[in-house]
Parts: C-alpha cells; sequence; structure tokens
C-alpha cells in the first residue's frame, strides 16, 4: 500500500522567513513520520471574498520564493494558477499545478494548465457532484497529460457553508484512477460567513481528514500556521504547526489499517 | 476509553427462523471481536415510501419475537415506536426505546417514551441541524431520563438524497454530552430515489462507517441479512452478513487509535 | 378558472375574543374581495421546538371554539391533527383535516384521516421532492379518499434554513391533479434558527406569495394575527391582519393573468 | 415605475443569418409591446461541461457579428467575457459586460471589467448567497463603476440540481440599490446531470419567469431559439421564438400589478 500524503504550508506566502521556517518545520516533521509531503503556498489569493484582502506577494516574488524552498529545502512544490498567462512561468518552477476550485470549469485555462506536461491538482468546485469530475479529467487528458490529482474539498450546503460528502472518495477514485486528496482545512471554512471574510471551523479540520482517510484519501491537504490567528489569509480554518505531529500520526495509523500495515 | 459499541439487525422481523439466525451469527463475532451488540430489528415500519410495501409483523407478535432474542440469545434488544399507544408495552421488552428520525419533535410522543425511564435513542431528524438535538435532549431530560444515546442518520441534500455532515458527531456530543450513534445503512438511502420504495448504495456503509469511527462516534448501526437482495424491506442498503468480520475488526482498530488503545 | 383560495387565521387559538375576532376581520376582507376563504388555527402545537413553548387550548377546548367559528362565523374550518386518537373528534367539527409536515409519511395515521371521508390537506415534507407526494396521495387514495390538498412549504436547504422550489407547484398539480396551496408564513420560518424557537422573516412572506400564485399555486395559506410581535406561536412570520389588504387584492390580480380574467 | 425589461437571445452566436434573424423577430415583439430590450449571445462558450462541446465563432467573428446587430437591428448587445484579454476589445462593441457566474470571484477579472466603464451583468454564482453579491458590488465600485446589473441564476441544491430563491431578488435590490435580472432558462438547468451536457427543464422556465417577475424582478433574461431542439448549445432550457408572444405579456401584466399601471 501506499503511505498516506501530506500537502501542506501557509494559506499564502507571507515574507521569506516565515514561509522558510513553516517548511522545515513540516520537512521534519514528514521525514521523521516517512510521510511523503508536498509544500504548498500561494502567491496570489486571487478571488479573496473583499477587495480589501491581503493577496500575497505576487507571481514574480512568490515564484521565487517557491523556488528557494524547492531547492534548498529539498521540497517539492505546489501552488494555484489562476489565469493563462501565469501558466508557463508557474510551470516552469513548480512540480505540481492547482487549478482552483472556482475555475475548474474554464477550458483554456485547463488546456493551458495541462499542456505544460506538469501534474495538475484539480479541486473539484463546490457546485460539482464527485461524477461531474469525470468530464473535467478529460479535458486535462485531452492534452496529452495523465499526471492528475484530484482534490475533495466541500460542496456547498444552503448558504455560507460546505458539507463534505465522504462518498466522493471511492466515487471519484474508481470513476477516473487517480489519487484524491482531502482538503482538511478549506472543508471547513464557512464561505462568505464572516461578512467581508470567510470564517472558519479550524476544530473540526482534524475530524474531517481522519474521517477522509479512514474513506480512503491518498492524501491530506491542510493550511499550517506557526500563529493562525496571526495569518494573513484562512487564519480562522489554519492548523497550527505545533499540533501536527499527533495528527499526522493519528492519519498515518488509520491509513494503515485500510492498508493492512503493508507500508 | 470505552470500546466501539454495535447496533446490528434485519431493517424488519421476517421470520422467527431468519431473525434468530441473524442474532446468532452478529453475537457470535461480537464475542469473539469483544465488542458490546445490542439487536435491533422493527416490527412494525409505519412509514414505508409505497402503501404496498411490507410492514412487519406488528406489535404483539414482534415484541413477543424481540423477548425470545433478548432472553434466549442474551442479547440487549432496541426496536423502534411510533406512536404512544406503543410505547407502554414495548418498555416491557425492550432494552432500548428508539424515537424515528420523522418524529424527533413530536413531544408528547417524546415524552411518553421519556417516561419508561428506558434509555432511548434518538434519531436526528434529516431536517434538523446537529445543535437543534440540544431542544430534543431537553424535552427527555424533562421528564426525568437521561440515558439518552443520539443517532446520526445523514441530512437532506437536495432532493432525493442524503449527506452526512460528520461534524455533526463532535458537536453532538459536547453540546449534550450523550454518546452518538452513526448509522450506517439509512446514511446511505436515496430516499424516495427508486419510485415507491427508497433507493439505497449498500456499497458505501463501510466507508461512511470507516470515517464516523475516525470522526468519534461512539457506536456504528447496521442493517444486515443474510441474503440482502432478497431483504424485505431496506435490501439496498443492508450488509451481507458474512462479510461484517473484516469490516468491524478495521471499526474497532480506528477506534482503538482515536483512544490510544487504552480498551 | 378557479377564483385564488386563501386559507388564514392565527398560527394557534389563543383565546376566544382574539380568534373571533380575527374570523371576522378575514371573513369580511374575503367577501369583499370575492375570495373563498378557509379560516385556520391550531388547538395544539405538538412539536414545538422547546419544551418550554406555548402549545395552545388542547383538543377538546379548541374544537369547541373551532365550532363556534364555524357555525357563528360560517366559515369552513381546518386544523391539524397529530395522532390517531385526535382523528374521530376532529372530523365531526372540521372541514378540512390537515397533516403536518413531519408526519407525512406515517402511514397509519395518514390511513385514519383518510378514513373519515372529510378533504385531506398534506403538508408536504420538508424532507420530499415534489414527485414523493404522489406516493402519500395513493395513500390516502386506498382509503377510497380523493378529497385531497397539498401544501407546499419549502425544502431543506442546508441547516436551519428552508427554501422554496416553485418549480413543485406544477410538478405535483400534474402529478396527482390535486390543488397546491402554497403556504407563505411557513416558508419563511427560519427552522431552530433563533435558539429554543424558529426564526422567521416576515417580510419575505407577501414576495413569495405571489411568486407562488405567479407559478400557478392555487391558494394561499398565511398565519395572521392583530398583533404578531405579541403572537403566542409563530410571530416572526404572522402577518399583520391590517396589512391583508392590498396584499390579498395583489394575489388575485396575479391569479387574473394565469386565467384570462375569466374568473 | 420602470417598464419590465428583457434580455433575450440565442445561447451561442450559430451563423450570421440564424442570429440576425433571432435578432429582428426580438426586436418587432419587443416595439410592439413597448418593453426595453437587450440582445444577447455569447461569442464563445468558455465553460462546457465537455470537452467535445460546440463554443462558438470565437471572440473576433463573434464581436464583428454582435457589431452587426447593434447597428442594423439597432439593439443594444451583451455577451460575456471569460479573461482579461477578451475585456478591452469586448468593450468596444458590447453595451454591458457580463460576467460568468463561475468567474464573479476572480478580483482581477472584475477589476478589468469594471474599468472599461461599461455597465457590468454581474451573474450570482451558484455557490453564493444573496448577501454574498454585496462584496462583489464592492470591488467594481472600487474601480469607479456603478453601473451593475444583478442576475439571479439559482443556487446548487444537492448534486446536478439548482433551486432559485426568489427571497434573494429583493434581498439583493434592498443591499446594493442595483436592480436585478432573473435567468429564467439557466435556473432550470439540471447542471451536469446529462453526463458530458448539461439537461434543462424548459417546461419550468416560463414559470420560474413569472414567479421572478411577481417578486420583484426588473428584467428577465432568456435563451430563445427558432428551433431549439436544434440549437448548438443549452437546447434543452431554450424558449422556442414562436411561443414568447403570450409569455412576455404575461409577465408584463405581472410587472403592472406590482407598479400599479404606472408604466
Amino acid at each position: 500500500g501506499m503511505p498516506l500524503a501530506i500537502v501542506a504550508g501557509p494559506c499564502v506566502i507571507e515574507d521569506e522567513d516565515t514561509t522558510r521556517r513553516i517548511a522545515e518545520r513540516l520537512k521534519d516533521l514528514a521525514a521523521r513520520l516517512q510521510m511523503p509531503l508536498i509544500f504548498k503556498a500561494s502567491f496570489d489569493k486571487a478571488n479573496r471574498t473583499s477587495i480589501h484582502s491581503y493577496r500575497g506577494p505576487g507571481l514574480e516574488k512568490g515564484l521565487r520564493l517557491l523556488e528557494t524552498i524547492r531547492t534548498q529545502c529539498e521540497l517539492p512544490v505546489l501552488s494555484d494558477v489562476h489565469e493563462i498567462a501565469q501558466v508557463v512561468p508557474a510551470a516552469q518552477v513548480l512540480d505540481v499545478l492547482q487549478i482552483p476550485a472556482f475555475l475548474c470549469r474554464q477550458t483554456d485555462f485547463l488546456l493551458a494548465v495541462a499542456r505544460t506536461g506538469k501534474p495538475v491538482n484539480i479541486k473539484k468546485g463546490q457546485f460539482l457532484a464527485p461524477w461531474d469530475i469525470a468530464n473535467i479529467v478529460d479535458k486535462i487528458a485531452s492534452a496529452g497529460n495523465r499526471r492528475i490529482l484530484l482534490t475533495e474539498r466541500g460542496a456547498m450546503f444552503g448558504y455560507n457553508n460546505l458539507v463534505v460528502d465522504f462518498r466522493s472518495i471511492p466515487i471519484m477514485q474508481q470513476q477516473t484512477g487517480m489519487p484524491v486528496i482531502f482538503d482538511a482545512t478549506h472543508s471547513v471554512q464557512l464561505p462568505g460567513g464572516a461578512g467581508s471574510s470567510s470564517g472558519g471551523q479550524r476544530e473540526h479540520a482534524p475530524v474531517l481528514a481522519r474521517a477522509a482517510v479512514a474513506a480512503g484519501a491518498d492524501a491530506v491537504f491542510m493550511e499550517v500556521h506557526p500563529d493562525p490567528d496571526k495569518a494573513l489569509c484562512d487564519g480562522p480554518n489554519s492548523l497550527p504547526l505545533d499540533t501536527l505531529e499527533p495528527f499526522w500520526r493519528q492519519l498515518q495509523a488509520i491509513r494503515r489499517i485500510l492498508h493492512d500495515g503493508d507500508d
């Protein structure tokens, strides 16, 4: 059985020092637990709820910093792209290009990302059924790229609330043959629920992450921060760095039960 | 840590022989795995989708058979009641009285059940939020009965579909202090989705049950049958008896991870 | 074309004087506008959110008062029943027996109501799709009673919120051939949303009522009160008596557009 | 009171002849009924469900044809843009630029559209609450553009289904002061519900359009086609041209009831 993988990092790149410190801490922990790790941070939050929110350092400066993390910390890096013009420069640095949930139906954008040949992580839109992902996978594959990851991040449930339907994990795996990541921190967002920013319920992220691994998820994504209450983005649903070890151990142990300890 | 408990049995009492055979099989397995077991079967399905569906042997004959299971198999028995007139006779036989989800807001009925002093299992209505259960617990407690179990069985998600919001398990535990059972087989129903009966997705029941235990559920409820395709009720979401052992072992192992192996 | 009918009254019977005063006011208005009117009030609110809420005068006293309204005001009266034992006494007084939404799947109860031969108003459960009502109509019809009204009162939409899907009005009419009432005041409830009682959004009731008539509803139900903020039940979604005339005139005018002014 | 406006046209530009014929027919009807009309057609369907679907003539050819409609038929034209590079050329031709629902949270894109100074029609995302639109209006207004229209096109309701919450019309009007268009044909889509394309329920479009006008909508949007079953896009929810007259008359009559016949 494949070991459980982790995708983790701060929601948005803040400054070099903070970003690096987070990467080092994650790397140490993953090495100790022998869990594959991908580092994730956004260089630009292009769809913040409010025009007044912090957006990040931008494409150029952000990619430069991710390049540093990649080479100096020797970690694969993942980030999200938001328009066609970003795709080629991003592909020169990133190990995995991520399609944001809101953009998962934009055909030209999907094709531009696919054509880089890099692994693509498709976040399933909050407005899609699990079986709707197959058409999106087909779009990527039509450009000759079959290195695809799928991310479950919840579905709209009434207003300003998301619910995770864990049936989606086996459904997406079986329909597409691709690995499924569970996004533990965006799934506990309350989108728009805090007026001019999205609220969140950090305390539920470990609960849902454990449930996802028990339901067969291949990897867990989480936003982490040394001090979530001071994070510049998604603080309410980010996990404090110093709580990760027992949490990751639990996830790993649940994974082993599903795969008979053969990892 | 408390061990994970199981509530299991056929959806509806069919004949004495089948019912007994199921009880014996469940008892053997639970004993072998040292899991607490409650036997469950309905004597009357009072809210079938269609007027033409099989409803069960009725109150008197059904209770007599449950009494037999209780004394001869030495198993605690749970069944659901549907109107005030059934409550007193049912309480003379049953170890736990169950409030059906559709009836969880009927005050007089709740009070009648509460006044028996017997443990009460409240199935959370498909139309309730997790925090809405506190008012129902208050109604039971107002009659001096605090032996209460809560059951999560999914919430309406659009038409003819349910979704399980696993945040509900810790929310209900924390708000009420009561143990939470996860109903693995009704949660995968497609209510009304098969025309004149409810459809189901049996294959998802173990997935969701594992997720529930990982999310902290105290017990798992499941409908089982020696031959689900021939079951007179809820066949599409019942689990075959001969697949239970590896499934229960997985659930138990996940439970131990959450509770540090101290059971 | 049939004229638009109105079903109206206080949520719960308060005292004789208030109840009568409401009935007289409604009767005068309906007569002036030549709209058919059924008076509605509950004698017992059997499923209040909290155990501490006012429930009404009870079966005997409530039916006596409804009898007074019926004979002295010469208005047909409708009320809801909640258990089999209430059905026969209620049928001796009421012109229409109403099945509460939560109870619309309880087969024995439906049959008991059906067997009175009285017109039955089925409130569609918040957990049902429009096409699910056909099985319920079949249950009533199986007892030889085809005097059936259907009421749309919204469907669960996430937690503590309802949404009205107006496609349901033509769907239910076409599938069953029965008239459809739109419940304008319960549809704007926020169930459980106010802690130990349900919240409401009175200002949206006229909006949704107009939409319902435009979508083809045959009648509109509304809770009314001389002073909604002092109402003992459902105040937040009750309409003040003195605002009804322009509202009813609008509904009537919309109805005439759909039916070519031939009423 | 302002008269009810209509936004109508084929889903996608097919050929010049068909497009022009549709525009002429719509113009004649609108003139006869004295209803303000905006012609709408897409030059590129950038987010079709499947990679194999027809997308339209593309930006350059499509804008040239819309320019023809604009000058020769003397109709204002509206179309949707999908990426920043399209915004400036589109603004040189179009009278109104439309933000697609999936893109309504992309800040840079919103700002680029806003900066053209042209009227902007924001389609409310299927994943947004009505009150979430205020943050989007703020983004547009932050660029000094307050010529904003809002479009209601339904919210996700479970999987592969939308529901229209008509409370959204007054909520968006009151919160933003902007006019609200109701999109009658996309609201009856069953997104993804037909496998590799979206299904639709054309028969419900007039029902929901009447409801929307009764709820206070300022304009109605509809996709029309001379022969919907042969349409290259959204056929299942397009309305046949020759059924429009009685439908538009009904909408206009309902509008007059709300505004006292003063238009």
